[in-house]
């Protein structure tokens, strides 16, 4: 039994805070707002997120210093744009050094840095070597079932990543580790761009034929990108890639998938962003992917298409149909040059 | 304008037909059943297999001879299991020399024989180097309806390749080219094994997690085969791979998915069977590959599952669960290692 803290109460916070009870830890829950604590300390629930009955081993606090006061392990779950400012406060009130794992799918929009990178630069007594990502096809809803899921650690020191898989691993979680830090990151993070466009695409009453091909390419565009930071392009065959990208795409669970299905209704973007009433982490990242690619000259005909849908005021409609015309004979071509020559590197 | 025989009037041969006919090409479409082809010539649908009204250049015939009269291509559209009986027919018959397209999605269970060699075997006038096949992620019902829709043409002969692409492209109906026929054809094929095992999943109630698990080990396991087979692992990854994976295992349009969703819900495999009354070639596909696999030494621990639930009455749950909890930590890394390996052949 350990005690572990989860930062951020969303509901993949949530979702894992439920692992962590079932496997009989000691879980501290903090989030920053003091009427979602009480909720969850006095009906066991945190309605607004998760659908599911909470474990009474799981004690929400709204006081950092309190939750994290003496645990083994830190899981951070907030969002992207949420991670250094949380990070910095957590630097100030740490007094020790637990394992530091964080669950957040995302990159900084201008500097393209991983979550890893922007927690280590806030945290003065941890290394990047230190941190764990814990990543993949994992829909919170599923997770607070026990249904079973898979996911994968990685961490550049392995005793941490083998640490956080004998943490969270159970009969309907199973736990993988890979050593592609890099490639596990980016996987969770770039397949939310992929999402989006499948969303439009399912909004605009396309059906699963074109769907399917949008996500092929996609893959292979985000593969494309990730090689050029660094991943291991094998990662993205994996659960970290292909599968996370398969359950984004393809789930009505996935808030990525549904800020799309509404823009490709209609919708503009400020008026999703009201009605999801939660993170789109795609949005964010389209941009930072879209610059760098843009930067670096790598082709990513997906993510340009959907940096106009969302910032250029572009008809979702026009760009999806430009995209199913684009380069009529050659793309599985060039697909296969592309992915040969990195695996032959 | 060409005029063009399309042998089998099920959902796919239908589908495809009035592709053809919105290309203007004048269309035979062959049926044995006397009564279908009477449906389709007075009524112009064929609604036991597509909900849609067909175009008026789709001609129905019941006589063989008749059909294929003077055409410049044949469409060979029919359940694998009656390809060879087909074609033996037509060989005796067919006085000319279209080209030979097929679009059918097997392989002969007891020779592993894909059916561009079968086509070849029974056809004394052509090679086996002759025939085309078209294949990719494309529901019939979809392309009924004219939404988006990607595929590739594969010939040894690439004229003829070239040739098939002209034939069906236009503005929804998108055609790619590819040198990899048998990677085209085992694609198409194997993929049906994984979405049976899809629908069992679904059908057992697990949640989108688990089939995304399921579906990206699938791939790696078909590819493995298809690899083994004188396939490109690249084609894998492409349209007739990672596409038709998706497409197939993520759809109720799927037949092979719905079987396996009925299998999952508890019915046995001849009741499922009854209940399709339409080819399940994922059926016949499974004993294929799980026979050639067992003789290779090749791991298919999806296909030998699903194997023991079909064919050794073993309950799709446990078999499931089996897939769920086998190999705790380097299932990832076996994955990498194989691919690797063949990249860098």
């Amino acid at each position: 039994m350990q005690k572990v803290a989860v930062l951020g109460a969303g509901s993949w916070g949530t979702a894992l805070s439920i692992v962590l009870a079932d496997n009989g830890h000691d879980v501290r829950l903090w989030t920053h707002r003091k009427q979602q604590a009480d909720e969850i300390n006095t009906t066991n629930t945190n309605k607004r997120y998760l659908q599911v009955n909470l474990p009474q081993q799981i004690q929400a606090y709204d006081d950092l210093e309190k939750a994290i006061d003496d645990v083994s392990a830190i899981v951070i779950v907030v969002p992207t744009k949420a991670i250094r400012e949380v990070c910095s406060e957590l630097n100030e009130k740490l007094r020790h050094q637990p394992t530091l794992i964080h669950a957040t799918k995302g990159i900084e929009p201008e500097s393209l840095k991983r979550v890893s990178q922007l927690i280590s630069e806030e945290m003065s007594t941890y290394n990047y070597e230190d941190i764990v990502v814990l990543s993949g096809p994992s829909h919170a809803e599923e997770v607070g079932k026990r249904l079973p899921t898979t996911v994968t650690v990685s961490s550049v020191n392995e005793q941490n990543a083998t640490f956080t898989q004998d943490l969270f691993i159970n009969e309907s979680f199973r736990v993988y580790t890979s050593t592609d830090m890099v490639g596990i990151e980016l996987g969770g993070a770039l397949k939310n761009i992929i999402a989006l466009g499948a969303g439009i695409s399912d909004g605009l009453g396309y059906g699963d034929n074109a769907k399917a091909a949008l996500i092929t390419r996609g893959l292979a565009e985000i593969t494309r990108l990730g090689v050029s930071l660094g991943a291991s392009p094998l990662t993205f065959l994996g659960l970290p890639g292909v599968g996370d990208l398969i359950v984004t795409c393809t789930s009505s669970h996935s808030r990525n998938w549904r800020a799309g299905n509404l823009l490709g209704k209609g919708h503009k973007l400020d008026d999703v962003l009201e009605q999801m009433g939660m993170a789109v982490e795609g949005v964010r990242t389209t941009k930072a992917a879209n610059q760098f690619a843009r930067e670096q000259q790598i082709e990513m005909p997906i993510t340009n298409g959907l940096h106009q849908v969302l910032f250029n005021d572009k008809k979702p409609r026009d760009v999806v149909d430009q995209l199913m015309n684009r380069s009529k004979r050659e793309e599985m071509d060039d697909l296969a040059a592309f992915i040969r020559t990195d695996f032959r590197d």
